[in-house]
């Protein structure tokens, strides 16, 4: 008799932004006159940068030919791309990551899904809270969790919540973890971790040989110099951390789908006699063996994203977002609504009426002013009492749903 | 501590196709000015059809414009693919299958790599033995395995010997058994499965309430119509089994990378308890957190292969490498080698003089013809004594490896 892996049926209702797909569906069958602005789910809506078409285009057209043919690419990256993040990613901010750390994949909901496969069952998981689900549900999904409680929240897991009250950052944990997810330009918070936090967080996983899985998906939108663009800029993050990163939110990728982790050669972890055990080869390995590389127009298109035109265009969609984010805060904000994030990420973060609660506020702003957002409690309890915006739609879009909004 | 997966310990050196690229790699530097032809690891080589890379230009195209930008595909794939792969895979057969059954990908590799993760860590698996390494890495990598043991057999896996006494075809197995890869037309061995065999597993699948994983990324180089190419030809297959299909080796997509995996609405796997679950809906949750769907330009070129002009170029490129395989088993024939496959399949499977290690016939090869094959025992115990030869090469490439060959 096939068994299924009972832990699935440990996980809340779907996956949140298909939830959130179903009751704007529901809605839009119901209401087809209604025009719904989508500042729910953190899809971009711009054009991508000429320079990187063409180069999919022109890669795409090599494909036709036996003699520019490309097969299977390696599963870790082509060469050119390593190297082009290597240098432009980090060597360009003084960062030592050597291209053959770099791992090219198709998105980082996915290396940042497939990560926690390389580490025992055993480990102690540590999340934010509110957090962005996929770090939870793969590792509810892998069996590191008992079941959840009415709040959501999962036995087993060390919840590190991060409210107005901490100013959205993570508290160290009291006892000991193995693993710790963090994330910083923080979706959904929009809040950015300083170099004095990180460089504490990095200490306290040295000193207890823990792992820091650090999501800087958005780095692009981070407009202070001072704070880091990559863990990597923090002394000794080598030794403890891996890092993902994404092309989505930067050069417009979410369809186009190319991202990259990083695992530093000298990251540890350990078996359960205490040996070293090599992280980066895990990592290979369960790439080499489950994944067979990123599809070879989208890695060229990557790549030329890192060409003078292309950081330059790449420049002006992130500009074009901040821009939006600024608007929606200065609306929000003389409105009256306490307003977090939108400084240094897409995301701002609404504190809501004390007593509001946030899906019932998602089903209101979706029935009175035809406009998605994202309810705080969908990415943990302690988001409950807040709500995403996303700053990713059109000028236009974003100014006629503030209107509505501040017209309900 | 932060702790290694430590069932990554127990895997044998390198996945199978990195350790010969180390080789040849290795070979090759020490002998630059030799001529290497590649005939190992299954990488086509001709261009991709024209009206294929039209359509992704065009898709790329559009990615350029904020009024034709494409964002987040659907994790399980855009509907105009699955309704074409609906279609044109299996209702142009006859066969019952819903577009909302398919689920595109990013590869098969990676599809029945991932499939594990929704069955339970108690299942008995049973593998082919040749057989593609992802099926039992993936399950090591798992937990689902002891040690192996010196011929690499893990402990706890049921190994079902295909050798030349049975035809290549796996033996049903003596006792129970939960999950069962099959693969025709089979990689390595080339040989097909005929529906009389195929109902066989069906039968069984049903008593045991076991679940077949159904790999036919090849079927389109079956040339004998009364040979299935799906497993859901076989009255009964819904309720025990999910397939696995490929833009790989008929459209020329290994650097492109698209695929997809059917699993019917009806196929239940088991709780502890015994209660029936939903193994369509295990995989869409599975899919949604840890995967974001396929490039949409790929999507758009998988989707140009159902056109008349595209099922045309795709037909001539099978009959190519077939052509191909035709060519070498005659060559190798006629000089006293005895082979199997090649003829519903890109795959020779040629049986060595007894006593010779395919490994050692791997670096003869290599260092006399200078023609890279893929040794019988890097797919398991029982294809030592065999040896792998892919048609996939120009036909100029091949005649000169076969005359290499014979000259030896």
């Amino acid at each position: 008799m096939a068994r299924i892996n009972e832990n699935y049926l440990k996980l809340k209702a779907g996956y949140l932004f298909p939830e959130i797909a179903r009751r704007v569906n529901a809605f839009a069958d119901a209401n087809p006159q209604a025009k719904v602005i989508r500042l729910g789910i953190g899809d971009v809506v711009k054009g991508i940068p000429r320079v990187i078409v063409e180069a999919m285009k022109e890669a795409a057209e090599e494909l036709a030919y036996d003699e520019s043919f490309q097969g299977y690419p390696p599963e870790q990256g082509l060469e050119f791309l390593r190297q082009a993040v290597a240098e432009n990613e980090f060597g360009a901010r003084g960062i030592d990551i050597e291209a053959d750390e770099v791992f090219i994949s198709d998105g980082s909901k996915c290396d940042s899904g497939n990560i926690q496969e390389i580490f025992g069952i055993d480990n102690i998981v540590a999340l934010t809270d509110p957090v962005y689900p996929v770090y939870c549900d793969s590792n509810v999904m892998a069996g590191r969790t008992g079941q959840a409680d009415e709040a959501g929240r999962y036995a087993g897991l060390e919840y590190l919540p991060c409210t107005a009250d901490n100013g959205f950052m993570p508290p160290l944990p009291e006892g000991h973890v193995d693993l710790i997810y963090l994330c910083s330009p923080n979706n959904p918070t929009g809040a950015v971790m300083t170099r004095e936090t990180l460089a504490q967080w990095v200490s306290y996983a040295r000193r207890e040989k823990a792992i820091i899985l650090f999501d800087a998906a958005y780095e692009g939108y981070i407009t202070d110099d001072t704070i880091p663009h990559s863990i990597f800029e923090v002394e000794g993050a080598r030794e403890v951390a891996i890092e993902f990163r994404s092309f989505s939110k930067n050069c417009g990728f979410t369809g186009t789908r190319c991202a990259f982790t990083v695992v530093p050669k000298e990251l540890k972890a350990y078996t359960s006699a205490g040996e070293a055990a090599d992280v980066h080869g895990a990592w290979l390995r369960r790439q080499s063996t489950k994944f067979n590389g990123v599809s070879y127009p989208v890695q060229r298109g990557a790549a030329a994203s890192y060409t003078p035109e292309g950081r330059q265009a790449v420049r002006q969609l992130i500009d074009f977002y901040l821009g939006n984010a600024r608007y929606m805060r200065q609306q929000l904000e003389a409105a009256g609504i306490v307003v977090y994030g939108g400084q240094h990420a897409p995301y701002l973060w609404l504190q809501m009426p004390a007593g509001q609660d946030s899906w019932g506020f998602f089903d209101t702003l979706l029935q009175q002013a035809h406009v998605v957002g994202t309810p705080g409690a969908g990415f943990g309890a302690a988001g409950e009492g807040y709500f995403r915006l996303s700053a990713f739609n059109q000028r236009e879009a974003v100014e006629e749903a503030m209107d509505r909004i501040l017209g309900m």
